[in-house]
């Protein structure tokens, strides 16, 4: 499914002024959310690079977005021209759990309220999915941007934990 | 699909003899895993119940244990007769991330080894798909248990944090 065709014909997909952005400095553009999953994934590349995140093989991030239960893009839109600025997604059991991971907003566009904007997208798109129990790992220097969300670190004392082999 | 069809036909079904477990006291029957996900959805809640978790709608654990990316459960097996002693699952992107949820080992069978044989057998299933990051979220009471499985709390800092609308 091409880009614009989702853009435009999908109800899935809404243009940004639906939600509450704070203004954009110096943004001559618009910014919209999409929940397609055919992202290119070079661009998608470009952007985890921006932010300074290892490489991963294309063939396995076709594979996780597949099998990500919410996709969710950000992009700038001026003119024809459209560009990648943000991601997002979660995996699921459809039911009761989901777990956000690859929380990023490119370095030009951090600081203007985009990334708290991508997560409330996040987070709609899961609750209209009914899911009740929403996770993510934060790095530590992030925990206060999710805190600002609603996330709490260690509710009732509960340890986010990873296995080293 | 039938559970003795799965039981001994299916190659991803291995019987528990196969896994190192520590002889169960007072145990004149054989524990076995199984990956099959056609569980009696009433025996799992039993199981469940018997460990003071709340009950769930039967009908989303079904879509829940349709959209696990392994599911692993435990059985006792006496004569003729089984019964479900364990169980644990894990979400995933197919590609890099799994997160387990849902560890259970029966009351009448806990402090014999099974919850670490059974955590070794999900490892072992992620492990074989290639997944990297394995990681969990431990209620306080249980971090020591998953710490003797290799599994770090907060590594670099990282939290396990909850959304709370
Ligand atoms: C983390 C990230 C997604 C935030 O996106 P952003 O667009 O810069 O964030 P916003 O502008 O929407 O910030 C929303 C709020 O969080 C705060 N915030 C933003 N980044 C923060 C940080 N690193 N630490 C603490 N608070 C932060 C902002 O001050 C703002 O607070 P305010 O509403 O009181 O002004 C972005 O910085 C990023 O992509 N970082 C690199 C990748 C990364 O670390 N991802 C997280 C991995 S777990
Ligand atoms: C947690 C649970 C799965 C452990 O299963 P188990 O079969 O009793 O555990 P094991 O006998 O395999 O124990 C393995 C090791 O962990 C230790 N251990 C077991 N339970 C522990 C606990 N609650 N806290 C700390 N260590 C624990 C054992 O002492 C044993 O150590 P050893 O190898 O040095 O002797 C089981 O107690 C259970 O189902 N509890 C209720 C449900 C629950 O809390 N699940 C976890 C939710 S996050």
């Amino acid at each position: 499914m091409g880009f614009w065709k989702s853009l435009f014909s999908n109800s899935a997909v809404e243009p940004a002024k639906k939600t509450r952005l704070r203004p954009v400095a110096n943004q001559n553009g618009q910014i919209f959310f999409s929940t397609d999953r055919d992202i290119d994934l070079y661009e998608l590349e470009e952007l985890c690079d921006s932010v300074g995140w290892s490489r991963r093989p294309v063939r396995k991030v076709r594979i996780a977005l597949q099998h990500s239960f919410v996709v969710i893009s950000m992009w700038e839109q001026r003119g024809g021209f459209r560009r990648l600025i943000g991601f997002a997604r979660a995996t699921s059991d459809h039911a009761f759990n989901a777990t956000i991971w690859d929380v990023v907003v490119h370095p030009d566009f951090q600081g203007k309220g985009l990334g708290k904007a991508l997560m409330l997208e996040v987070i709609k798109e899961l609750r209209r999915a009914d899911i009740s129990n929403i996770s993510l790992f934060a790095d530590a220097h992030v925990v206060n941007f999710y805190s600002q969300l609603g996330f709490n670190p260690d509710p009732e004392g509960i340890k986010g934990m990873f296995w080293y082999p």
